[in-house]
């Protein structure tokens, strides 16, 4: 199950932002089973946002996400984009339009606005590529969309990072993965170098992937993390058994690492926070 | 000036950490004035790396830079892969073996490692595509290099944050771009889609592209940041008067923000500090 991950937006180019939205949906879809092959992000442009697509439908995705580019503004073009894309017409969905039309509603009777009437620039976010099915936003005015071509499901979401997130979890139950297991070493030794004729062996002993990550942390020691995968579970924990005992009668301590907790030089939580909530002032 | 990063790492794709090194290359060379114009992030995977190359050098970019992967162990495979992209050997370079040597010798020296000696894994650091020049790695064993293709300059840094910031620092007195200027405004809006036709207006009229980020930020009211930018200086001057004017007579506040500070939900300092120098055990 392979997937890949547009995200449009300039500011992610400039590097204004890190590109938070890339990695939540790449942790949560790693965790469903679904090996993401590739991250691409471009501008608010079309022809790149258009080619980009393109691109990753040429290579057999069974998943492509979208993100960003849905908004109300001219550098919201990513529907537009999607459409081109696919050949297809950009046209106004009838179900997008209740929504767009009842969230401006209710927001000027809560006062937030003071005209709900439909100009061109909200009519803008009940546009979808034709053929394509509409995904309500919970959070946002901006409606989702999914469409299939080919084996590919492709979903296109806003880049405000609650309302993806939302949005994400509400199409969940449609994405498919095959489970991967793996196993996390923390070894001991300042030399990279010194161990990698040791990975070279479990991997063509077991056929199992060995990634390395050396690792410092002020105050603490050098180690190297070591990290195995594979879908076979039996073959998993043999090689690791194996690569443990090559080290340890070499004299190399080393400790099994929790799954969950990773190592990030820039971690931070990416959540779906109010303060993350970007543009949830079209929330009604 | 166009150029792109690929960013190499199943770390990336996993969504196990955050792409902290595109985010600086993108923010340093839209500060030297090179427009980044996608940001590629693939795994540790030879076709992958090669494709993803191959693709960029055919949008006929002034620079690549391709971070990640330049290791001791298996799973570090960029410089094969860029030698397989661009057909060439990969070959070792006398001046980078010099390099890891000297690296090793010294950290012996400091009784860091036992053996000093040049095992195939050590070696592998010292290796380059042909006809690609070594750059000097001051904080690891990796060998850094660069290359011209075409009209293209590609440069091959370490993941390795540190590394990488080192390397590009001793690299960019080469990266030539051409100043863009920008403006920003905080507009104390609640309605995106109410102020879309002024921002189209400042577009037709003056040519200058115009950015909307809808911001919320807990405690505080909702606002839009737009963003104009130029590289006519005047032009640049003319439209944001203009827009300005446009809001304000519609009774909505504005404030000027400064260039440097941006708004992220995911903000975190990305430094060349130890704690991100991932890998400097390799650090003589």
């Amino acid at each position: 199950m392979f997937s890949e991950i547009i995200t449009v937006g300039d500011e992610i180019l400039r590097g204004d932002i890190l590109n938070g939205n890339a990695k939540w949906l790449a942790r949560r879809l790693t965790a469903l089973g679904v090996t993401v092959r590739r991250i691409t992000s471009v501008g608010d442009d079309i022809e790149e946002i258009k080619s980009a697509l393109r691109e990753a439908l040429r290579r057999n995705n069974s998943y492509i996400f979208i993100t960003g580019g849905l908004g109300p503004t001219r550098d919201d073009m990513t529907m537009e984009a999607v459409a081109k894309a696919l050949s297809r017409k950009l046209v106004l969905s009838e179900e997008g339009l209740r929504w767009v039309r009842e969230k401006y509603k209710r927001a000027k009777e809560r006062g937030l606005i003071e005209d709900e009437s439909m100009t061109p620039s909200r009519l803008k976010m009940a546009m979808i590529p034709e053929g394509a099915t509409p995904i309500y936003n919970p959070l946002g005015a901006a409606t989702s969309a999914k469409l299939e071509v080919g084996g590919t499901k492709i979903f296109v979401l806003p880049g405000v990072p609650a309302e993806m997130v939302a949005i994400f979890e509400s199409i969940e139950p449609e994405i498919k993965g095959v489970r991967a297991y793996h196993k996390r070493l923390k070894v001991h030794t300042r030399d990279e170098s010194g161990i990698a004729h040791i990975i070279d062996e479990v991997y063509e002993k077991y056929g199992v992937k060995v990634a390395s990550y050396p690792k410092i942390k002020a105050g603490e020691d050098f180690w190297v993390e070591l990290r195995l995968s594979s879908d076979d579970r039996d073959m998993l924990k043999s090689s690791f058994m194996f690569l443990k005992q090559q080290l340890e009668t070499r004299g190399i301590k080393v400790e099994e690492l929790a799954e969950d907790k990773v190592e990030d030089e820039w971690e931070v939580e990416v959540t779906s926070s109010p303060r993350s909530a970007r543009g949830s002032h079209r929330k009604p």
